[in-house]
């Protein structure tokens, strides 16, 4: 079993503490832990990798590999369907992302509603502002946020919206799989037009795939009730820039948070960068302190299951009709947690 | 009865629906609604007045005046001593101001610690700045809040507080009265460094009294976990600004909001408006649209209860050894609601 989750951020590093749970917990695994940044994995000898990243090229140079693992919640930086021909099981991680993304959300919502950027980029500059912000504040208890893209991550984000008060509508492709007792309405994906319609807040968490990509373009902006909030927590991918620019102009959205963007960082003259009403976070939103050890909680109730032959949790299925944009264009990923 | 509530703003003006609304319910009434500016309240024929405000002055010609209520949180802006010495009654605002409030403090305490008031400051000069945020973000689930002068607006603070998983502890003059069952644990004044002491973010909710003034000194900042966050949404002069910035500068306190400042507002070259770690509201935490609805429900409520001559909710307290600060200098108070 190789372990290669080596991380500058503390929080994404697999530590000392983490190694020693492992090998108490499974004292007859052999484990390959990389730590230097030279190392190389042990690819002909592993049948299981725990790591960040992973190539195509790497899959073939290991011929054992029976199961790659990942603890980011995405998938289109992995060599998915390569790994499939192989049949390689690819795992990514679900439960762990969705709180620290829901806090980031929920700062976002609460930011805006209450005036707190505007009133910061005026603060040295304007004598008093009341007045505006009187005009631009929102209540956001009675409000409605609807979830685009609403699975595990949904879930804590709906739970903490519907914590201060919110209405929650759940967007997805299989509403039948949702479920959370936070969501109130759940719509498919003919139906999303409807959920937008009615939303204070659009939150964004499509992941990236054949059919997300633009998935908010012109007609979908064209949606959203005039004056919405658009947070996009989700990947870059799935939205239209010059559309998005265009909605804020309009002022059909009034506010926008981007932890994600095509580009990545976005130019310094990306236009999204000095927009007035758009919050950029540098891909953010799923920073917590407490990320490696839930993710090696994670990891190891699966390699029990691996061990004792039974099905893993959070198989990427390759064989989906909307498969991650990794199994179409090889190159060219947005990688991430 | 007159009613007064005259406002520049929508929602903290009486609008015809409220007239309409307390016509009805007390139909043997006689209102005297003033609406334009030039008009005067019919003083000498009022037993009973709704306003914002209220002069000692006006007392003087208001013989028949028995009840002053003013839907505001605070009655430092009103001469509560003087009407005591009258025999009138004063009343204030209490429950409905929680709710925007406890938006507007959960918007920065998750502004923050997610490093988004941080991101909307380099987005457009920075290229990236993830490094940053990833060394200065907090995990809000799990961290603990101290909220002083927690009363009813301590209460919905400490609901939605608890609501995204932070622990809550209360200061107050009597702890016993406290009670919420958010807040997991009650401090008296004598005990409020302990409370200071374990917390990540400390909410200051107290109001003006002559007890409260500058109660945040030097003494009181040094009593803080190194990096917590500051919030006043309680009164300007329960703060030493000169201690706040010193607090500021050694990190002691990491981040700080402020919705009140000793001058309203500050002088443009003040200190305060330039600090990059300070989040300054133009006195906007209590915006909420749904105000005067709230307001003069609570008030007809009370006038329920003064019509049938029973005790009043909101009675401002002119015996009490911590009187408003209008109690004690007639001039310079700051107003507000």
């Amino acid at each position: 079993m190789t372990v290669d989750l080596r991380s500058e951020y503390r929080f994404w590093h697999f530590a000392d503490r983490h190694r020693e749970l492992l090998r108490a917990r499974f004292p007859d695994v052999r484990w390959a832990v990389l730590e230097k940044e030279t190392e190389a994995p042990d690819l002909p000898r592993s049948d299981a990798v725990l790591a960040w990243r992973f190539s195509a090229e790497q899959l073939d140079r290991a011929p054992h590999l029976r199961w790659l693992a990942c603890p980011a919640a995405g998938s289109e930086h992995l060599p998915v369907a390569e790994a499939a021909r192989r049949e390689v099981i690819v795992t990514r991680g679900v439960g762990y992302h969705g709180v620290p993304m829901a806090e980031h959300v929920m700062g976002l919502v609460l930011g805006f509603a209450r005036g707190l950027f505007l009133s910061a980029a005026r603060q040295s500059v304007h004598r008093w502002w009341k007045d505006e912000v009187a005009s631009e504040f929102r209540d956001v208890a009675g409000s409605t946020m609807t979830v685009v893209g609403c699975g595990a991550v949904g879930h804590d984000v709906a739970r903490l919206a519907s914590a201060v008060g919110m209405r929650v509508w759940g967007v997805r492709r299989r509403p039948a799989l949702g479920g959370s007792p936070h969501v109130e309405r759940w719509y498919g994906s003919d139906e999303a037009d409807d959920a937008l319609g009615g939303a204070d807040v659009v939150v964004n968490l499509l992941p990236s795939t054949v059919s997300t990509t633009h998935y908010f373009d012109t007609a979908r902006f064209s949606a959203l009730r005039p004056g919405a909030v658009f947070i996009n927590v989700g990947r870059g991918s799935t939205v239209d820039e010059a559309a998005l620019l265009q909605a804020l102009e309009s002022r059909r959205v009034s506010w926008c948070g981007l932890d994600v963007t095509a580009a990545k960082p976005p130019a310094l003259n990306d236009p999204l960068r000095h927009h007035p009403r758009v919050v950029l976070t540098p891909k953010s939103a799923v920073f917590t302190h407490r990320y490696m050890d839930e993710a090696v909680s994670y990891f190891a109730e699966n390699l029990e299951r691996y061990l004792a032959g039974r099905p893993l949790q959070g198989v990427v299925d390759a064989s989906s009709d909307d498969p991650p944009t990794s199994t179409v264009a090889a190159s060219g990923s947005v990688g991430g947690r």
